[in-house]
């Protein structure tokens, strides 16, 4: 088995941002009890501006992987810059490269240098040449557990945050090897479109989804419009594991506890 | 019931264009013998240079009509003018408005004043909220059996011919109460993108999706790149029915023709 | 001398919409002081909304006729259809086709067929080989008296109703032998950047620019937040005609009526 | 004086790579000849493809101050990372931040930490307010000597490589108190485009130009097709200088040596 099991849609949930041991607990729970197993959970965040919240950071990453240790999850972070690279590799189990840093090519050879998978986020201008430039980069460095991600593209419709490209999936798997998985939150924003859009993701042939899932998604510290109640990820799962026989992939059974 | 069946996944299938007849009797056959309902055949083509294959015309249109009456079938044509809508109206069941003339607002007033159904494409530059200004030009005229249709939009990719805007679908059904379909075909541009496309859509919601399929597509005089074959639009029409009892939808029986 | 005076900077000027016959009249006489000789005016309103104001139709023809007829300017209107284009003809000196139709091929071919100058707006979709495409269908009809014009992109920047792409101008004028405008009013919907941008036009080579100027630009009932006034029309004159000649072109001088 | 001298157009020119030390030698007298005082020249490159020439690293930065500083220039150089910021920090006079890492936050936050001008380029994605909440990260460092670049945004026009938003010049003014130029070499691709761009950037306000010269284009190791000769940068100044006081600006004399 490579970085992700083929066989199955591998679900990545988890809030935006850790923002307390409640709450990132709390979520680990929930979906832990869906028989999810990967934790994400933003602890340095890339804002827009420097004014917003900008993570927890160290702390966060304390919490993050304490929460994903107490459910038996694996976890995934963003990692933003050189500097911290070390910090975060120690400390999960998955690195992510943001869709703003799918060019920064130091960043890039630098996560090349190390053992952890990476998931490659596709810039919303970047081509699908453009992407698999690079991870070429990281493959560079020695590394090829690489998963990619498309999680929409800038487009002139302004309805949605971005505009998800779901052709990349079948695109991206007829020309490379890796895995190819969608993010329906940051590509739409909004909450009420990420079930049909995990289901487009899920028929369309992708690997995966990583999914926005908060405890109390009003209150949430960002991105609050797109991410989905503990009950509403359970709906999408249940939808999900209806779905997948259909397109010969399994699924997680959910828990007692996810009822 | 409307204009289209909503408890179904409502295929439209056939050739780009007309070319002879028998094509277009081949053609009706084979989708036919899928349990589809509608044929769809281009006649006068809206080409992108004045040099290129602009269709057979009115010799088409016969064609067309007596291949689908010979299958029992509703025929779909566009109607690219005023002059000649009348005639193109007494012949074929669905009037379809293509995307460059989305915004062709004499012509979308005067399929308003026709009784007839009016698939009415979405320009590949049109937000969500044109295409919706765009139909209400067809309902001031007095006709409200609209059926919308997503097939792609203009972005920076090359790859595909254009870019499925499969979030679309949700959005505008949303936002309005006519049905929502997607062209795989023109969206992509490329035939082997067409069934996990459709696939996608109807996964996402929609009512249905319009295909181009050929009796020989490498031969075919227009957009052979993005046609089915009648074995691949078989292979598709039995995914669609393997997934859709999975979203609540129905599917027509293919009869033992098509196998 | 072809369509246009290739030495000079055409510069073709009037409100979005004829609407009164005062407005016209004024605007006909500020635009003519100038030293401006074609006037602009909409009858039949390409509108995104079938309710908004849809011009003063055949009134409103007759009005600028009369209007451009008092000062001795040539006129231009939109056409939008073909059951319009005789009338429509017979009345204006030039036919302009907005960006809307520039793939409405059976208007093309129309036009194509008359003995007027035609005006053909880039699409704000149309890649700069479409429009030279569209441009095709019209030559096909016999009418070789063509001018093209850049009004704007369609792009992920919301500041700007759309993008002013600038470049077309040089590769336009590389690849066809028409001559080449910018309509910079509709290009950025903003009437503060309409000077500059014109500037711009003049500066990368174009033949001519196509401004939108009012008598009472707050009072507008079409796109008021793009129209200049008399005093801002003529500063603008006045900054064309000290950068021409660096350029080496000329422009018209003004009466004392303009100052 | 700010950064700029905000009454001149200001001119930067160079390779697109520090090649050689002849190179870097002879861009830097020819620029000097025209009187430019800033040489570009890319030491540690950013290309989409880790197989492509990176850069001459530490020996092109010392190359490129010692060209500099022989013609009394001012020189910029690109800055990829963090690890790397203070060795070029201490080497030349203006940073220049890329595209590609317009929204690589810990960088600009570390750029803002320096005493030195930086070079902010548009990333091709990117709306004029995530421009400028990007330059909020350098100014949240306590600098504010921030240069802003237009260079071209991704859209689906495939004639050029990318499409010069010419507005982005008067609306980037109108909502910052920073000078803002543009990049035409890049932002176009082509080389014949260069000089008409670069006019059209000064007729709509822009504080400056960055200009690819090469001593040979054709031999360049990068971008060889949008690079101007030293004839063809000779011609392009003495256009400038020729329509620069019709817009209010001066422009430094070239010397007997350019000619």
């Amino acid at each position: 088995m490579g970085v992700l099991d083929r066989n199955e849609f591998t679900v990545i949930a988890g809030p935006c941002a850790v923002e307390s041991e409640e709450q990132i607990f709390q979520a680990a729970a929930a979906i832990a009890a869906q028989g999810v197993g990967i934790l994400r959970g933003g602890c340095f965040k890339p804002r827009t501006s420097p004014y917003a919240f900008q993570g927890m950071g160290v702390v966060g990453l304390r919490l993050l992987r304490e929460a994903a240790k107490a459910h038996g999850l694996r976890s995934i972070t963003e990692v933003m810059d050189v500097e911290t690279l070390d910090l975060i590799a120690s400390q999960v189990d998955i690195l992510q490269i943001g869709s703003r840093n799918m060019q920064n090519f130091s960043l890039l050879r630098a996560v090349g240098r190390t053992q952890k998978p990476v998931l490659l986020k596709r810039s919303f201008s970047a081509t699908y040449r453009d992407l698999l430039d690079a991870a070429e980069y990281i493959v560079a460095g020695g590394n090829e557990q690489i998963i990619l991600c498309e999680r929409g593209i800038r487009t002139f419709e302004p309805f949605t945050r971005n505009t998800l490209d779901i052709s990349a999936v079948p695109v991206l798997k007829e020309l490379c090897r890796f895995p190819v998985i969608v993010d329906p939150s940051h590509a739409s924003g909004l909450t009420r479109l990420v079930t049909p859009l995990t289901l487009a993701a899920l028929a369309v042939g992708a690997d995966g989804a990583m999914i926005e899932v908060h405890p109390c998604p009003e209150g949430a510290l960002c991105d609050k419009e797109q991410a989905l109640s503990f009950g509403q990820f359970g709906e999408l799962m249940d939808s999900l594991r209806l779905m997948a026989p259909t397109v010969g992939r399994a699924m997680p059974l959910g828990s007692l506890l996810a009822r």
